[in-house]
C-alpha cells in the first residue's frame, strides 16, 4: 500500500474545502492566497495565520487562478502539507460498529473521486480505497469538488486488490457490488455491519473478475429506461438507502 | 412559456443517446456519422438508416469531433429533428397518480442537466421544468450525459415560476424542497401523490424568494460534516427515498 510521502503539499482552493481544513488542521497550513474579499469573509483563518507568524498574500483573482490553474477558487487558496493516512488494515480494524467503505477500482477523474468524497462525508462512510496512477484524492480539484468532505472521508491509493480482498475477509467484511442485471434490489438487502462496496470506472463499471470475487450483487431499482445511474449517483443512491436503515 | 421552435435540429452524440433516440423516435432522425466501428456497433440503425433512404457518413473520430466538439462521442452523432415538448398544463394534468416532478430553478450547465435527466429517468420522474437562457436541455452535451434519459423524461424550458407555481396549485401538486436547516427528513416524510421538487442552483441554492413559497422544507439526514451534497447527488437521494415509498 502506498501512501502520500511526508511533507508534500496540496493547494487546496475553494471555500468549504478551505474551511474544512482550517476546522480540522490548521496545523498543517504553510501559507495562504486570498483575494480583497476574502479578508473579511475568512477573518478567523486570517487571524489565525497572523498570530501563527504564518505568511497570507493579499492578490487579485488572475493571480489565484493562476496558482491554483482553476477558476472555482472562491477567492482563496491554501498552501497545506498532506494529509497523514490510516494504513489500509488499520481503517479495516478501527471500526467498532456499522461500518461502510467505497473502492474505486479506477478513478479516471478527479471531480468524480471529489463528488463521491463529498457523499461519503455527508453519509457517514469511514474510508475509500481508490485505484489509480497517482494520489488524485490529494489533488486540489478532488479536494474543492468534495467542499470539505476530503478533511473527513481518508482515501487510500492502492495498487494490489487481492490485498484488499484478503483483509476485508480476515476482518468480516462484506464485499458488495452494484449489477443492473442480477443483483438484489437495495431495498430488499439488509446491509451487513461491515461491508466495502465496490464501484467501477464511468462507463464500463465494475471488471468481470472483481465481480465475480464480490460476496453480493445489489441493484438499484428503477424503470429500466436508462442503463445505470452515473459512478457518483449510483453512489448516493446507495447511501442513502444504507443510511436509512442504520436509523 | 416557451418550448423548442419546430424543424429545430440537435447533435445528439454518444451511444446511450443515440441508441435511445432510435428506439423512442426514429422518425426524427435526420441523418448519421459513424466510424468504422459503428457501422458493426450500431448496425440495426444502419440498416434503419439504408432503408429509409436517409444519409449515414463514414468518418473518423477527428471529423465526429469536429462535428460534435465533443470527445464523449464514441464514434456517433445523429442529426435529430428536436422533441416536440409537452405544454406545461399537460404536463401537470396528465399524470393519473404517484407523480414528481423536478424544477430547476437555474440551470448553468449542460453536464448538471443531463445528469439530473439520466437520474430522473431512471427513478421514473414525469418531467422537469426549468430556468435557462437558452434551451439547455436540448443541447448534445446535456443528452450525451443524460445517456438516454432526454427521450424518457420532457424537460420543459420556462421563464415565469409564478406561472408554475399558480399551475401547481391548481393541479393539486404540492411544492417541495431541500434545506439543510430546516427541513423535515426525507425519511419522515410521506411524500405526497403529487408533488415538485424545487432544486436551486450549484452553490446558492433556491433563492430566498422561491423558498418562502414551499409547501414543505425536507432534510436529506448525514453526519452534518458537509453542508450540502451537489444538486445533482441532492436530486438522487431525495429520488431513492421517494421511489421506495411508491413500492
Amino acid at each position: 500500500m502506498k501512501h502520500a510521502k511526508k511533507n508534500q503539499e496540496t493547494k487546496v482552493y475553494g471555500r468549504n474545502a478551505c474551511l474544512k481544513v482550517f476546522e480540522k488542521r490548521r496545523e498543517d497550513i504553510v501559507r495562504a492566497y486570498v483575494n480583497q474579499d476574502g479578508v473579511f469573509l475568512y477573518k478567523d483563518l486570517m487571524k489565525f495565520l497572523a498570530d501563527q507568524k504564518l505568511a497570507y498574500h493579499i492578490v487579485n483573482n488572475d493571480e489565484i487562478e493562476g496558482i491554483t490553474k482553476a477558476t472555482h477558487h472562491e477567492g482563496i487558496c491554501l498552501i497545506v502539507k498532506n494529509k497523514e493516512l490510516p494504513e489500509l488494515k488499520t481503517l479495516l480494524h478501527a471500526n467498532p460498529y456499522r461500518t461502510l467503505i467505497l473502492a474505486l477500482e479506477e478513478v479516471s477523474n478527479p471531480h468524480n473521486l471529489g463528488a463521491i468524497m463529498r457523499s461519503a462525508a455527508h453519509f457517514g462512510i469511514s474510508g475509500i480505497i481508490y485505484e489509480a496512477k497517482v494520489p488524485v484524492a490529494n489533488s486540489g480539484a478532488a479536494m474543492r469538488t468534495a467542499e470539505g468532505g476530503a478533511e473527513v472521508v481518508p482515501a487510500i491509493q492502492v495498487t494490489d486488490w487481492a490485498h484488499v480482498l484478503d483483509l476485508a475477509k480476515r476482518n468480516n467484511f462484506k464485499t458488495l457490488a452494484t449489477s443492473s442485471h442480477d443483483g438484489e434490489s437495495i431495498f430488499d438487502f439488509e446491509f451487513p455491519e461491515k461491508a466495502i462496496l465496490f464501484l467501477g470506472a464511468e462507463g464500463e463499471g465494475l471488471s468481470n473478475s472483481m465481480m465475480k470475487k464480490m460476496n453480493k450483487l445489489l441493484s438499484i431499482p428503477g424503470t429500466g429506461e436508462v442503463e445505470s445511474l452515473n459512478v457518483s449517483n449510483a453512489t448516493t443512491a446507495i447511501l442513502t438507502e444504507w443510511f436509512r436503515q442504520g436509523l
